[in-house]
């Protein structure tokens, strides 16, 4: 008897169940697995023994992986859960791998983030220096496109298209009237730029938005942010900004520390960037300003999916199984970018102890010399990354999900 | 020589250029006008004479009527513009028709809200009152679907989808944590709680979002908003909470009110509904909450657009053309629902001066006596108005819509 485990953990992106839906694939093909168990709440559903008998599901709805792939989130739930190291809690470690024993699971596969990987890094680690034949395999995921050693992440195309529709939606929106105006969106991303540059996807030629993009990577200064925007409101009436929420200045002091928002009982919160200048542009400009926190549709509007992004999470959720049934154990899943023309991916794979806590910037070259804009080099990089439409089923007018009830009722 | 006006104002929606598609195809159809003109930034293009050949722009490409019905916002750009009473400024009146002499123009179709039928019933006056043979009808248009004699707006139907797919997405997003949280969603609609209302229609069964859902045409309590919320973190860890931007105490006064932004230089500035209650609930019960305003997407993401919304938009456009070629003037079109099973409407028109300044809300049959949630009366009314999805067109990965340069260039 060979089982295994998946769970999701960290924040949601729209191709987190692409991946799982990716495993589920390639195991009905192979047959490696004899069940494979979805533990619910990310690695908390082992503790508590909450578990999804996914095999199951797949076999009572032939078009379960079909509607799970586009369905936004986690189907299995997740968690923010910090791991303690061996030496804090020998305990945890013992009680998962019994649990283990106890359920035949030959490999436990985590679907997330930068502290999912320290999971699995620690996770394997354990399995190696115990003897424990369970394999603990990483699949990657984030919109902030951070990991190391993978050309790019599963949700961060997704998210990319979302931004880019948008700030192109938001320029219509913006722009019709003939009067001066500033419009700031401010995209996700404390501390990687990835996608705030994607909103320069959405210019439609000179001119459009977005006409001015800063990233945490480079120092942000507001006198020349001040003269940048006072460059563009010469030439024409409407100017769109877009800005990552974690821009700092050369201090490392964020931006949106300047604000603060107060409530009747006195208590204070910081505001965030797009804020922070909106503000900033009214007292300089006195001219309309209005910032547009973007929301965290961001990260799961499956609507607007890249039809690349979610094949490539399924192909590394497929993978992870080839991986696991060789033998492979204490990796993570990566995309490697062969060519760009025609785009061209292969699948594979990474030592987890060289990605676990570690952080992806943007590099220098593809971000101009005045730090307001992204350089050709981004472009090409981010342009195959939101090809492509996957079908998404409606029903009365809305996409069709897969329901959640197993988390919530 | 018989030519028309065609100018669009007020806010954008995603489905005002459906109208202005349905014009020009209604044109193509009977050619009873020889050349349509769009006039720029509302009728303030008029005044300065900033003119689009529209006909020539629909000659030339065969695919232009198309690609206007799904490009959001205004191809004619808009204003923000309330025409003086002919009392007041008797000059603009004769300015205009002496234009319109010139020009040979035989109707001016003004597509907007409001303040635009405000227009419309100004200028169809004068016509009137000075013999000219120049007809005026309006086009309606409004996200927040409250113009009087019309079963909606064109506009509104996009914006529900919008509003509602969303609200599942953001259900899928923020339920995925085992521990206690509280989500509000706030929706535009400063004085009717259709948008809001629409909310309810992301319900994928029991227990899901939005659990509670606020409008402006009922007072809002706090002790009782505090009681409802109770009873369902109750029941669940995850509650979504709908709330109109405009929702009001007894008194009629904002619940926004009570909620300031200070910035650096002291300035205030007043916060939405859904921060104000974010801190209010995080106060009562001092768990997890978030506000998420929905942003300007609401009313320009014409990538999650209503087929039957673009459809009525373009049949409305069409049907005031039929109407000026039969001498109608002073009138606004209108959509009459004939039944809802098959949903079945006519268009139809009504007397400006009767709609001119009015403000539909929405019926107390539609709102539960609790004031929390709406009625399946409600339901009833929305389902339709959100079916069907047009077909957009992507390019590069991105909804691909009319280039609007002739705007700010």
């Amino acid at each position: 008897m060979k089982n295994c485990i998946v769970a999701q953990s960290g924040g949601p992106t729209v191709a987190i169940n692409a991946s799982l839906a990716g495993i589920l694939e390639e195991n009905k093909r192979s047959g490696y697995f004899d069940t494979i168990y979805g533990a619910l709440n990310g690695i908390t559903g082992i503790f508590d023994k909450r578990f999804l008998n996914l095999s199951e599901l797949q076999n009572n709805d032939s078009e379960f992986t079909k509607k799970l792939t586009v369905t936004p989130a986690m189907f299995l739930g997740s968690c923010r859960y910090k791991l303690d190291t061996e030496g804090e809690n020998p305990e945890v470690y013992e009680k998962i791998f019994s649990l283990f024993r106890e359920m035949d699971i030959d490999s436990f596969f985590y679907i997330g983030g930068n502290d999912s990987m320290d999971t699995v890094l620690k996770l394997s680690n354990y399995a190696k220096r115990t003897g424990s034949s369970v394999k603990v395999l990483g699949i990657p995921k984030t919109i902030d496109n951070d990991l190391m050693h993978t050309d790019h992440t599963p949700g961060f195309g997704s998210a990319a298209k979302y931004i880019a529709a948008s700030v192109r939606e938001i320029w219509h929106d913006t722009m019709i009237y003939h009067v001066k105006s500033v419009t700031i969106v401010e995209i996700m991303g404390r501390d990687a730029g990835w996608l705030t540059a994607a909103s320069a996807l959405a210019r439609e030629g000179e001119g459009t938005a977005p006409h001015l993009i800063y990233l945490p990577e480079k120092a942000f200064s507001v006198p020349v942010f001040l003269k940048d925007l006072h460059h563009f409101l010469d030439k024409q009436d409407n100017v769109v900004i877009a800005v990552s929420e974690g821009i700092r200045d050369k201090n490392g002091k964020y931006l949106s520390a300047g604000v603060s928002t107060t409530d009747t009982f006195g208590h204070t919160q910081l505001s965030g960037a797009g804020k922070a200048l909106e503000l900033l542009v009214k007292e300089a400009f006195n001219i309309k300003v209005r910032s547009i926190e973007v929301n965290i549709l961001q990260r799961c509007a499956s609507h607007l999916a890249s039809a690349t992004d979610l094949k490539e999470a399924s192909q590394l959720g497929a993978h992870a199984v080839v991986c696991a049934s060789e033998g492979l154990s204490g990796h993570m899943m990566v995309i490697d970018r062969l060519r760009n023309d025609p785009y061209t991916t292969q699948m594979a794979v990474y030592p987890i102890e060289k990605i676990a806590n570690g952080v992806r910037s943007v590099p220098l070259s593809f971000i101009n010399d005045e730090g307001n804009d992204v350089t050709g080099e981004m472009l090409a990089y981010l342009n195959p990354l939101i090809e492509g439409e996957p079908e998404i089923i409606y029903k009365n007018g809305l996409p069709e999900y897969l329901h959640v009830d197993h988390l919530f009722r």
